[in-house]
């Protein structure tokens, strides 16, 4: 038997890569993309521009940012062949699994698109796919949004950048430019964090030579798990449950004497600030003066609750008080720019797999399978076979 | 910044869990699963029992071996939603693609059953989820085959082992139990074989509390990149080209002059035999006196070019010589017992899904989620945004 190597459970901690795509400083409340704060990124740079940079290190992109832009107008095109199978897909649906029914409309594109292999293909190629496949998953999920809905398919523009198409294509209707900005905040601060387990399990994927496709369902399988995070929908539910500023104090305290985990709070990367809370509280805050009633009402209970809940959490545990995550806010800006909750996780899965776009083709350059070992502890073999 | 812990590329040698379903001696050209040799298994249990060995560790099951067949055959069913939506699903086939398609099949079947997330289960619930699904790939793989061909669904029989109830759901007529006994040792002998990169992504997404669908479907993903190995079809492609065993010297001299490889030899673990071929010449062997005339050439010509390929790789690299790897008889095995050849690679992929059942059990007893760390090797970040 060969020496195994010992490293700790769940591999934290353990380099499985090198990366240039973007880092994650959880002691220093900071994550970067390839060298520039994601936070800054994300209050000043269009998505086709940080898009770019994760691919090619460049916000102007290997291709120029025209063409690139120019490309995502193509790519988001559903093709020929899919809607009826979408519209299959969605009447198969058993209520709120969005992203699982995304799961399955994303493996099925792949397939209407005949991939090759990343493994046969030249760095060109692989972009185009990888590129290809994140660019139509919100016209994918807009699509069994509506036919689960028993809603007509909404045509294409092609005068609308990449977040704006796709608040277009789900609700009919242009979005007031407010809400493109807000919900593109969101999607830029959470297309990249490190070596999740979505992102590792892409990679490991990207790793057999899989196609493009491949590599995005495995994505999305990681993400669908509840110890994954990124369920933004549970906070506006806390949200809800709470009902009123009046009434917070008590149900935190009520929440908490009983053991029970408050929503949005805790990351385990970031032990003090995480960087994404405050970029989205402030995003959130911008939304007040244009949000019809329900929304401002929500952004004030979420701000309210928020600060109660932290004083709440300090006072359990003065020594190491929980910080709010990006999940606090995520949920009340996809709820005040107009998406429905259903569609919480799979939003951000199609932020995600921006991320993975990049991931994946920096891990097919290394074409080297991803294959470890284990420690058997199981008992040890007799000659003779059982029965 | 924390300190990384360095590990080889791939995760080669690194012991990312311990397990007791089974292990690989790669130096002594054995493998076994709970201690007890597979290729043995192969030859005298049925796979019901294996695969309740593998998830028990007893061939017995925890739930009596009677109860577990009867068990596979309610799971084995087709939900009733599915069929339409199978045949959709195979009519966006773009042709020789039936891994692709069963990995859209089984994420649509996960969402038909609800299945809820492996975290919220108990343990119980969690076998029964994971057994369903993989139960149910047969099924699945089928159904997809006749829809695409235009035949009807073929409905279920209760009287038949699982194995059996695969070809018999496939071709409508019941198999020879030749071709069952044989077909039975290829998925036994194939079920697990450590942690190669499907059997990891499956235990990552099951790390993440994903429901069952998810871990297959992500495993599917992974078996289906061209380094993963596990495409059979290439071996009985191989046997089509070089034609006859007279033409089979100037063949091999020829493609090995190239530079090109033989399909079939050699293997990333197995540096010396490979059990597993072993066991296949052998049944591929016992089959030849019910095959028919092509399958018996088959053979013939198999077993001809395998002995001519040794002998020409031995004498390029007396040093070090490939070896006859699992895949060599594996195409043959299934051609022979009338399987259609696009359906290789996708029915490695249900003997795959057994071994992953248990390894997903296994791994969910464990909650701890998969989350690595990667080297950081990109630009410094600078306080200033781009553009």
């Amino acid at each position: 038997m060969s020496t195994l190597i010992e490293v700790p459970a769940g591999l934290a901690g353990v380099a499985v890569a090198d990366t240039a795509i973007g880092d994650v400083r959880g002691s220093e409340g900071f994550y970067h993309y390839r060298g520039v704060d994601a936070t800054e990124l994300a209050r000043t740079n269009s998505l086709e521009q940080v898009w770019a940079l994760l691919l090619d290190g460049d916000v102007g992109s290997a291709e120029g940012p025209k063409d690139f832009a120019s490309r995502l107008r193509s790519d988001r095109l559903l093709p020929d062949p899919l809607p009826p199978l979408l519209a299959a897909i969605a009447a198969g649906s058993a209520g709120d699994d969005a992203l699982n029914l995304l799961r399955t409309a994303v493996s099925a594109a792949g397939t209407t698109l005949a991939l090759r292999p990343l493994w046969d293909g030249s760095e060109d190629t692989r972009r185009r796919d990888v590129v290809q496949v994140a660019a139509l998953m919100p016209t994918l999920l807009a699509a069994l949004h509506r036919l689960g809905n028993g809603q007509d398919l909404v045509p294409p523009r092609d005068d609308l950048g990449h977040v704006a198409h796709y608040l277009y294509v789900l609700r009919g209707e242009p979005a007031p430019e407010a809400h493109v900005d807000a919900l593109s905040r969101y999607l830029i601060s959470t297309v990249d964090h490190g070596f999740n387990a979505s992102t590792f399990t892409a990679r490991v994927v990207a790793s057999t030579g899989a196609d493009a496709a491949a590599t995005m369902v495995a994505g999305i399988a990681a993400l669908s798990g509840p110890l994954h995070g990124g369920a933004p929908s549970r906070v506006v539910q806390m949200l809800d449950d709470i009902g009123s500023i009046q009434g917070a104090d008590q149900w935190l305290a009520d929440t908490l004497e009983r053991g029970d985990r408050l929503m949005g709070f805790g990351h385990a990367v970031y032990r003090g600030r995480d960087p994404r809370s405050e970029l989205l509280r402030e995003t959130v805050l911008g939304l007040v003066d244009t949000a019809d009633d329900r929304g401002r009402a929500l952004v004030e209970l979420a701000v309210a609750v928020e600060q109660k809940a932290l004083a709440a959490l300090a006072e359990r545990r003065p020594d190491r008080p929980l910080m709010t995550n990006v999940e606090f806010y995520a949920g009340v800006l996809m709820d005040v720019v107009g998406l429905p909750r259903e569609l919480f996780s799979a939003t951000f899965a199609v932020a995600r797999a921006i991320g993975w776009s990049a991931h994946v083709l920096e891990q097919t350059r290394d074409r080297k399978i991803v294959r470890p070992a284990a420690r058997y502890v199981g008992p040890q073999p007799s000659a003779t076979a059982v029965s």
